[in-house]
């Protein structure tokens, strides 16, 4: 399944100018015949904007979601994105997968939340595994800080993910997670992981690109520079089937020896 | 602390051999200040030597264990090392670490084989986090595959290792886990790791080499090639304290999340 990452941006504190710019990045995946399209961390509204988060927050059903229902339908592939999402007096920075068809499939509210800045703005989320079926694969649902804990990850690929998607708000001076962490955890767990990253300047964040879809041989498919960008790569069932044969993880886990883990 | 790798293979076959090997390491380790030096997984007796396994296997306590803490209060060095360790019928893939005077300060039996060659010559350790303490340094054990494993370096890390030791034989094509896999589980669980690789062809093997010392920012402070070498790099209790206290990993993770782990 050939997926597309969208390094952007956009322009914080916009929702309209954000669908566009997904709305463009849509054209050229779809062009591409890409049937996944995923946006970082925060897209929709952008990140570093501060009240505006809740402002503009929305349902994950609300017009925003409907909006890019409308893109994913028209355009004939899947959508990952990353918003502020309304619930009740609670925010959540979430991210919502969108089949090509425009149905919601999934939405994950993150459940690890990053330093004050998110702690301030966000109610974290309390489900661990959020997934949904797109073209055959087990497509997961995870955001930036998420995947820096090895007990995410795992527990996705215990449920099953071929696909991680990891919309992400990634900045100086944590590359290492985007050039190490994201291909070790596809690597351990057997699994695709795509890292899509803003980048640039953002209030008092330098996002650093480098989106990555890595292998189950935990090497990069592809990855970004430090621009806007839009960059593809492919997700192979059969060799992803063929690497678990070969890394046999799950099965040589020992689960009677991990309870100091919870 | 300054801690040496032996990056060695040693003559396999014969642990006579092997401790002059230990032995002349150690003066060289000693000359350049090190506390401790770490030799590779089954050190002691080579690795690939088949039913030569059961029949040099010794107890944790015997002539062989002897004679490495001797090495060690002669050069003023604690040694960790792995052999073949017999304990009544069975055979453990085994770790020691044995203190500057030469007491046995802790013993770790390999809780994941490897492959049809291990599972037929080993019977797996049921105890997963083995320490001890080395100049004020909470020391852990672990030997090679077991590092692979996410979920048991996170263990130490919950239970205060701040080095943890890793003999391994670790053999083409899987040089990412020690050029990749063990950076990270350094940056991930704030802790240094110290992975000591046997070098060359053995037997149907061959040991890549590449023994890394990583500390908790994911850089590696020395990283051999793919020869016999000894290789130096020092354990800096207040860079990890530091580390610690920006990567507060340990503080930020959600144990009743990851249930379906155990």
């Amino acid at each position: 399944m050939r997926t597309a990452l969208l390094q952007s941006s956009g322009t914080p504190g916009s929702t309209a100018e954000n669908l566009k710019v997904l709305e463009a990045a849509a054209v050229r995946a779809a062009a591409a015949d890409a049937a996944l399209l995923a946006a970082p961390e925060m897209f929709l509204t952008g990140y570093a904007i501060g009240d505006g988060i809740a402002r503009l927050a929305e349902p994950a059903d609300g017009d925003a979601a409907d909006a890019v229902a409308d893109i994913a339908r028209r355009h004939g592939l899947a959508i990952a994105y990353g918003y502020p999402e309304r619930a009740g007096d609670a925010v959540h920075n979430s991210a919502q997968l969108i089949s090509a068809d425009g149905a919601r499939l999934a939405n994950y509210r993150k459940t690890h939340l990053f330093g004050c800045f998110e702690r301030d703005h966000f109610t974290p989320g309390d489900q661990p595994v959020v997934q949904a079926e797109v073209n055959g694969l087990t497509v997961g649902l995870m955001i930036c800080y998420d995947v820096e804990f090895p007990e995410n990850v795992r527990a996705h690929a215990l449920a099953g993910t071929d696909l991680l998607l990891v919309p992400t708000a990634q900045m100086h001076p944590f590359q290492f997670v985007a050039e190490s962490v994201v291909p070790v955890r596809a690597f351990e767990n057997q699994m695709y992981v795509a890292y899509v990253n803003r980048v640039g300047a953002e209030g008092e964040f330098e996002f650093v690109g480098l989106s990555t879809l890595a292998g189950p041989d935990g090497i990069a498919r592809t990855r970004a520079g430090r621009t806007e960008q839009l960059v593809l790569a492919d997700v192979d069932a059969a060799f992803l089937a063929a690497s678990r044969e070969g890394n046999p993880y799950l099965k040589d886990r020992r689960p009677g020896l991990y309870g100091s883990l919870i």
